[in-house]
Protein backbone atom coordinates (compact mmCIF):
# COMPACT_ATOMS: atom_id res chain seq x y z
CA UNK A 1 0.00 0.00 0.00
CA UNK A 2 3.06 2.89 0.80
CA UNK A 3 4.28 2.17 -2.78
CA UNK A 4 0.77 2.11 -3.89
CA UNK A 5 0.26 5.59 -2.09
CA UNK A 6 3.87 6.61 -3.57
CA UNK A 7 3.39 5.49 -7.09
CA UNK A 8 -0.37 7.46 -7.56
CA UNK A 9 0.98 10.78 -5.88
CA UNK A 10 3.56 10.72 -8.44
CA UNK A 11 1.04 10.69 -11.32
CA UNK A 12 -0.96 13.37 -9.04
CA UNK A 13 1.66 15.40 -8.30
CA UNK A 14 2.95 15.31 -12.49
CA UNK A 15 -0.65 16.00 -13.32
CA UNK A 16 -1.65 18.67 -10.72
CA UNK A 17 1.18 19.74 -9.07
CA UNK A 18 2.63 19.12 -5.52
CA UNK A 19 0.63 22.31 -3.90
CA UNK A 20 -3.13 21.82 -5.75
CA UNK A 21 -2.85 17.96 -5.03
CA UNK A 22 -4.64 17.10 -1.52
CA UNK A 23 -3.98 14.23 0.82
CA UNK A 24 -8.10 13.77 0.32
CA UNK A 25 -7.50 13.66 -4.01
CA UNK A 26 -4.59 10.97 -3.28
CA UNK A 27 -6.67 8.67 -1.06
CA UNK A 28 -9.88 9.09 -3.42
CA UNK A 29 -7.67 8.24 -6.18
CA UNK A 30 -6.57 4.95 -4.55
CA UNK A 31 -9.95 4.38 -2.67
CA UNK A 32 -8.72 4.46 0.57
CA UNK A 33 -9.35 6.73 3.24
CA UNK A 34 -6.89 9.38 4.99
CA UNK A 35 -6.77 6.71 7.94
CA UNK A 36 -4.58 5.09 5.42
CA UNK A 37 -2.30 7.26 3.92
CA UNK A 38 -1.40 8.53 7.62
CA UNK A 39 -0.70 5.09 8.45
CA UNK A 40 2.33 5.41 6.31
CA UNK A 41 2.99 9.20 6.10
CA UNK A 42 2.81 12.18 8.69
CA UNK A 43 2.33 14.72 6.07
CA UNK A 44 2.22 15.22 1.83
CA UNK A 45 6.08 16.98 2.66
CA UNK A 46 7.37 13.61 3.96
CA UNK A 47 5.46 11.35 1.36
CA UNK A 48 7.54 13.89 -1.40
CA UNK A 49 10.42 13.57 0.80
CA UNK A 50 10.36 9.81 0.00
CA UNK A 51 9.55 9.73 -3.62
CA UNK A 52 12.76 11.52 -3.89
CA UNK A 53 14.67 9.52 -1.10
CA UNK A 54 13.87 6.01 -2.80
CA UNK A 55 15.08 7.28 -6.25
CA UNK A 56 17.96 9.01 -5.27
CA UNK A 57 19.23 5.66 -2.53
CA UNK A 58 18.54 3.57 -5.47
CA UNK A 59 20.33 4.76 -8.38
CA UNK A 60 23.11 5.14 -5.42
CA UNK A 61 23.63 1.83 -4.71
CA UNK A 62 23.89 1.16 -8.62
CA UNK A 63 26.42 3.81 -8.70
CA UNK A 64 28.41 2.09 -6.06
CA UNK A 65 27.58 -1.30 -7.39
CA UNK A 66 29.96 -0.23 -10.61
CA UNK A 67 32.05 1.60 -8.91
CA UNK A 68 33.10 -1.17 -6.17
CA UNK A 69 33.40 -3.29 -9.10
CA UNK A 70 37.43 -4.68 -9.62
CA UNK A 71 37.40 -5.80 -12.53
CA UNK A 72 36.58 -2.80 -14.50
CA UNK A 73 38.86 0.45 -15.60
CA UNK A 74 37.34 3.61 -14.90
CA UNK A 75 36.44 4.05 -18.58
CA UNK A 76 33.78 1.54 -18.09
CA UNK A 77 32.64 2.17 -14.70
CA UNK A 78 32.20 5.82 -16.24
CA UNK A 79 30.05 4.38 -19.24
CA UNK A 80 28.11 1.65 -16.60
CA UNK A 81 27.47 5.13 -14.23
CA UNK A 82 26.01 6.89 -17.61
CA UNK A 83 24.10 3.94 -18.51
CA UNK A 84 22.19 3.36 -15.18
CA UNK A 85 21.47 7.32 -14.82
CA UNK A 86 20.03 6.90 -18.69
CA UNK A 87 18.24 3.42 -18.08
CA UNK A 88 16.20 4.81 -15.11
CA UNK A 89 14.48 7.88 -17.21
CA UNK A 90 11.90 6.01 -18.21
CA UNK A 91 10.87 4.59 -14.41
CA UNK A 92 11.24 7.50 -12.73
CA UNK A 93 11.69 10.76 -15.32
CA UNK A 94 8.22 12.11 -13.32
CA UNK A 95 9.42 11.76 -9.71
CA UNK A 96 12.18 13.43 -10.29
CA UNK A 97 10.96 16.20 -12.27
CA UNK A 98 8.87 16.46 -9.08
CA UNK A 99 12.02 16.77 -6.72
CA UNK A 100 13.55 19.53 -8.50
CA UNK A 101 10.18 21.73 -9.29
CA UNK A 102 8.64 21.04 -5.34
CA UNK A 103 12.29 20.80 -3.87
CA UNK A 104 10.98 24.10 -2.31
CA UNK A 105 8.66 22.32 -0.16
CA UNK A 106 10.33 19.76 1.56
CA UNK A 107 11.16 20.59 5.13
CA UNK A 108 14.67 21.17 5.82
CA UNK A 109 14.52 18.11 8.20
CA UNK A 110 13.60 15.78 5.08
CA UNK A 111 16.13 17.58 2.65
CA UNK A 112 18.74 16.26 5.70
CA UNK A 113 17.78 12.58 4.68
CA UNK A 114 18.45 13.30 1.23
CA UNK A 115 21.18 15.97 0.69
CA UNK A 116 23.78 14.11 2.03
CA UNK A 117 22.78 11.33 -0.54
CA UNK A 118 22.54 13.35 -3.62
CA UNK A 119 26.21 14.75 -2.21
CA UNK A 120 27.55 11.19 -2.37
CA UNK A 121 26.62 10.25 -5.73
CA UNK A 122 28.37 13.66 -6.96
CA UNK A 123 31.30 13.49 -5.06
CA UNK A 124 31.61 9.45 -6.52
CA UNK A 125 31.17 10.68 -9.90
CA UNK A 126 34.74 13.42 -8.98
CA UNK A 127 36.12 10.33 -7.61
CA UNK A 128 35.96 8.31 -10.69
CA UNK A 129 37.49 10.84 -12.70
CA UNK A 130 39.74 11.92 -10.45
CA UNK A 131 40.78 8.17 -9.99
CA UNK A 132 41.29 7.92 -13.73
CA UNK A 133 43.31 10.89 -14.02
CA UNK A 134 45.78 9.42 -11.25
CA UNK A 135 45.78 5.98 -13.37
CA UNK A 136 46.50 7.77 -16.93
CA UNK A 137 43.12 7.01 -18.57
CA UNK A 138 41.95 10.60 -18.42
CA UNK A 139 43.16 13.89 -18.94
CA UNK A 140 44.07 16.12 -16.03
CA UNK A 141 42.97 19.57 -18.27
CA UNK A 142 39.42 20.31 -16.07
CA UNK A 143 38.53 20.12 -12.38
CA UNK A 144 37.27 16.92 -11.23
CA UNK A 145 34.55 18.98 -9.58
CA UNK A 146 33.73 20.75 -12.37
CA UNK A 147 33.67 17.51 -14.94
CA UNK A 148 31.58 15.60 -12.43
CA UNK A 149 28.94 18.37 -12.49
CA UNK A 150 28.97 18.28 -16.58
CA UNK A 151 28.52 14.62 -16.93
CA UNK A 152 25.54 15.27 -14.43
CA UNK A 153 24.30 17.82 -16.53
CA UNK A 154 24.45 15.94 -19.33
CA UNK A 155 22.45 13.11 -17.67
CA UNK A 156 20.04 15.56 -15.83
CA UNK A 157 18.78 17.52 -17.96
CA UNK A 158 17.58 14.17 -20.65
CA UNK A 159 14.88 13.99 -17.47
CA UNK A 160 13.10 17.45 -18.45
CA UNK A 161 13.57 16.47 -22.77
CA UNK A 162 14.37 13.04 -23.11
CA UNK A 163 10.94 11.24 -24.32
CA UNK A 164 11.84 7.39 -24.82
CA UNK A 165 8.99 6.66 -26.46
CA UNK A 166 10.40 9.35 -29.51
CA UNK A 167 12.35 8.92 -32.18
CA UNK A 168 16.10 8.05 -30.06
CA UNK A 169 16.45 4.81 -28.58
CA UNK A 170 17.28 4.85 -24.58
CA UNK A 171 20.94 2.90 -25.78
CA UNK A 172 21.59 5.05 -28.06
CA UNK A 173 21.65 8.04 -26.19
CA UNK A 174 23.22 6.35 -23.51
CA UNK A 175 25.93 5.02 -26.25
CA UNK A 176 26.04 8.70 -27.40
CA UNK A 177 26.71 10.12 -23.81
CA UNK A 178 28.99 7.87 -23.25
CA UNK A 179 30.99 8.44 -26.20
CA UNK A 180 30.76 12.65 -26.39
CA UNK A 181 32.04 12.45 -22.60
CA UNK A 182 34.83 9.99 -23.79
CA UNK A 183 35.74 12.00 -26.61
CA UNK A 184 34.82 15.68 -26.84
CA UNK A 185 33.36 16.93 -30.37
CA UNK A 186 36.90 18.13 -31.71
CA UNK A 187 38.54 15.35 -34.38
CA UNK B 1 8.28 50.42 -14.28
CA UNK B 2 7.24 47.30 -16.12
CA UNK B 3 11.21 46.39 -15.05
CA UNK B 4 11.50 46.97 -11.87
CA UNK B 5 7.66 44.48 -11.77
CA UNK B 6 9.62 42.15 -13.67
CA UNK B 7 13.05 41.98 -11.13
CA UNK B 8 10.94 42.26 -7.67
CA UNK B 9 8.28 39.60 -8.73
CA UNK B 10 11.42 37.38 -10.09
CA UNK B 11 13.01 37.25 -6.57
CA UNK B 12 9.76 36.70 -5.00
CA UNK B 13 8.77 34.01 -7.15
CA UNK B 14 12.27 32.85 -6.11
CA UNK B 15 11.71 33.05 -2.58
CA UNK B 16 8.14 32.28 -2.08
CA UNK B 17 6.99 30.42 -4.80
CA UNK B 18 4.53 31.28 -7.67
CA UNK B 19 1.57 30.21 -6.58
CA UNK B 20 2.22 31.91 -3.04
CA UNK B 21 3.27 35.10 -4.70
CA UNK B 22 -0.26 37.25 -4.67
CA UNK B 23 -0.28 40.51 -7.45
CA UNK B 24 -0.73 42.58 -4.00
CA UNK B 25 2.51 41.19 -3.17
CA UNK B 26 4.36 42.30 -5.95
CA UNK B 27 2.87 45.95 -5.49
CA UNK B 28 3.23 45.99 -2.00
CA UNK B 29 6.75 45.60 -2.16
CA UNK B 30 7.13 48.26 -4.59
CA UNK B 31 4.77 50.65 -3.33
CA UNK B 32 2.70 51.27 -6.51
CA UNK B 33 -1.19 50.06 -6.55
CA UNK B 34 -2.67 47.06 -8.50
CA UNK B 35 -3.29 49.68 -11.27
CA UNK B 36 -0.43 50.13 -12.05
CA UNK B 37 0.62 46.13 -12.16
CA UNK B 38 -2.42 45.55 -14.72
CA UNK B 39 -1.30 48.46 -16.83
CA UNK B 40 2.05 46.52 -17.71
CA UNK B 41 0.79 43.02 -17.53
CA UNK B 42 -2.54 41.00 -18.05
CA UNK B 43 -1.75 38.89 -14.98
CA UNK B 44 0.56 36.76 -12.97
CA UNK B 45 0.95 34.05 -15.43
CA UNK B 46 1.53 36.70 -18.08
CA UNK B 47 4.55 38.05 -16.23
CA UNK B 48 6.13 35.33 -16.25
CA UNK B 49 5.68 34.34 -19.26
CA UNK B 50 7.40 37.59 -20.05
CA UNK B 51 9.98 37.22 -17.61
CA UNK B 52 11.17 34.16 -19.40
CA UNK B 53 10.73 35.32 -22.75
CA UNK B 54 12.80 38.36 -22.06
CA UNK B 55 15.62 35.71 -20.79
CA UNK B 56 15.46 33.69 -23.85
CA UNK B 57 15.20 36.22 -26.37
CA UNK B 58 18.42 37.63 -25.04
CA UNK B 59 20.42 34.60 -25.16
CA UNK B 60 19.11 33.96 -28.73
CA UNK B 61 20.19 37.48 -29.87
CA UNK B 62 23.80 36.66 -28.27
CA UNK B 63 23.65 33.21 -29.60
CA UNK B 64 23.01 34.43 -33.43
CA UNK B 65 25.70 36.95 -33.11
CA UNK B 66 28.16 34.69 -32.43
CA UNK B 67 27.11 32.10 -35.21
CA UNK B 68 26.65 35.05 -37.76
CA UNK B 69 30.30 35.72 -37.11
CA UNK B 70 31.44 34.51 -40.58
CA UNK B 71 34.99 35.46 -39.43
CA UNK B 72 35.20 32.54 -36.89
CA UNK B 73 35.54 28.60 -36.71
CA UNK B 74 32.94 26.14 -35.53
CA UNK B 75 35.18 25.36 -32.49
CA UNK B 76 35.46 29.00 -31.75
CA UNK B 77 31.16 29.69 -32.03
CA UNK B 78 30.97 26.84 -30.03
CA UNK B 79 33.20 28.27 -27.20
CA UNK B 80 31.99 31.64 -27.21
CA UNK B 81 28.22 30.15 -26.60
CA UNK B 82 29.14 28.25 -24.03
CA UNK B 83 30.64 31.24 -22.18
CA UNK B 84 27.62 33.53 -23.46
CA UNK B 85 25.54 30.47 -21.38
CA UNK B 86 28.09 30.47 -18.38
CA UNK B 87 28.23 34.69 -17.83
CA UNK B 88 25.06 35.10 -18.07
CA UNK B 89 24.24 32.59 -14.78
CA UNK B 90 24.95 35.46 -12.57
CA UNK B 91 22.20 37.61 -13.86
CA UNK B 92 19.62 35.00 -14.64
CA UNK B 93 19.98 31.99 -12.79
CA UNK B 94 17.08 32.77 -10.60
CA UNK B 95 15.09 33.54 -13.80
CA UNK B 96 16.06 30.66 -15.53
CA UNK B 97 15.09 28.53 -12.38
CA UNK B 98 11.90 29.89 -11.55
CA UNK B 99 10.66 29.31 -15.35
CA UNK B 100 11.77 25.47 -14.94
CA UNK B 101 9.73 24.96 -11.64
CA UNK B 102 6.98 27.24 -12.73
CA UNK B 103 6.32 26.02 -16.47
CA UNK B 104 3.14 24.26 -15.56
CA UNK B 105 1.51 27.35 -14.52
CA UNK B 106 2.14 29.04 -18.32
CA UNK B 107 -0.79 29.12 -20.31
CA UNK B 108 -0.76 27.42 -23.87
CA UNK B 109 -0.91 30.72 -25.33
CA UNK B 110 2.27 32.21 -23.42
CA UNK B 111 3.93 29.30 -24.50
CA UNK B 112 3.31 29.69 -28.03
CA UNK B 113 5.49 32.25 -28.11
CA UNK B 114 8.42 31.25 -25.41
CA UNK B 115 8.98 27.44 -26.91
CA UNK B 116 9.67 28.62 -30.37
CA UNK B 117 12.70 30.21 -28.95
CA UNK B 118 13.59 27.64 -27.09
CA UNK B 119 13.54 25.51 -29.77
CA UNK B 120 15.59 27.69 -32.15
CA UNK B 121 18.58 28.15 -29.42
CA UNK B 122 18.61 24.32 -29.49
CA UNK B 123 18.42 23.73 -33.50
CA UNK B 124 20.86 26.11 -33.76
CA UNK B 125 23.52 24.64 -31.76
CA UNK B 126 22.51 21.41 -33.42
CA UNK B 127 23.07 23.23 -36.78
CA UNK B 128 26.61 24.40 -35.44
CA UNK B 129 27.60 20.96 -34.59
CA UNK B 130 26.07 19.63 -38.10
CA UNK B 131 28.60 22.50 -39.50
CA UNK B 132 31.39 21.24 -37.79
CA UNK B 133 31.40 18.22 -38.88
CA UNK B 134 30.81 19.44 -42.78
CA UNK B 135 33.94 21.22 -42.35
CA UNK B 136 35.79 18.65 -40.62
CA UNK B 137 36.60 20.31 -37.64
CA UNK B 138 34.09 17.60 -35.22
CA UNK B 139 33.98 13.86 -35.18
CA UNK B 140 30.87 12.78 -36.77
CA UNK B 141 30.26 9.83 -33.63
CA UNK B 142 27.02 10.88 -32.23
CA UNK B 143 23.89 12.31 -33.84
CA UNK B 144 24.21 16.18 -33.45
CA UNK B 145 20.60 16.55 -31.81
CA UNK B 146 22.13 14.24 -29.25
CA UNK B 147 25.13 16.49 -28.96
CA UNK B 148 23.06 19.27 -28.63
CA UNK B 149 20.92 18.35 -25.90
CA UNK B 150 24.07 17.28 -24.24
CA UNK B 151 26.31 20.76 -24.83
CA UNK B 152 22.75 22.33 -23.15
CA UNK B 153 22.55 19.76 -20.23
CA UNK B 154 25.92 20.79 -19.02
CA UNK B 155 25.30 24.82 -19.41
CA UNK B 156 21.74 24.66 -17.93
CA UNK B 157 22.47 22.31 -14.71
CA UNK B 158 25.01 25.07 -14.12
CA UNK B 159 21.65 27.02 -13.37
CA UNK B 160 21.10 24.67 -10.71
CA UNK B 161 23.85 24.26 -8.35
CA UNK B 162 26.19 26.91 -9.78
CA UNK B 163 26.62 29.92 -7.19
CA UNK B 164 29.12 32.75 -8.86
CA UNK B 165 30.59 33.64 -5.28
CA UNK B 166 31.53 29.96 -4.54
CA UNK B 167 35.12 28.68 -4.99
CA UNK B 168 34.67 28.10 -8.87
CA UNK B 169 35.41 31.33 -10.56
CA UNK B 170 32.53 31.82 -13.90
CA UNK B 171 36.12 32.08 -16.02
CA UNK B 172 37.56 28.82 -15.04
CA UNK B 173 33.83 26.96 -15.28
CA UNK B 174 33.00 28.05 -19.09
CA UNK B 175 36.82 27.25 -19.64
CA UNK B 176 36.55 23.92 -17.87
CA UNK B 177 33.24 23.25 -20.02
CA UNK B 178 34.85 24.08 -23.27
CA UNK B 179 37.68 22.42 -22.84
CA UNK B 180 35.57 18.83 -21.66
CA UNK B 181 33.04 19.67 -24.85
CA UNK B 182 36.13 20.18 -27.36
CA UNK B 183 38.05 17.16 -25.85
CA UNK B 184 36.58 14.75 -23.98
CA UNK B 185 37.99 12.41 -20.88
CA UNK B 186 40.16 10.02 -22.53
CA UNK B 187 43.76 10.88 -22.88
Amino acid sequence: MKDKIMQTSIQLFGKKGFTETSVQDIVNEIGVTKGTFYYYFTSKDELLAMIHYEFINNILDKQEEVLNNPNIDSKEKLDQIVKVLTYEIKHSAQSARIFFREMRHISEEHLAKISPKRHQFRKNLEKLVTDGMANGEFQEHVRPDILSYAILGITNWSYFWYDPSGPIKEKELAEGYVEFILKGLLK
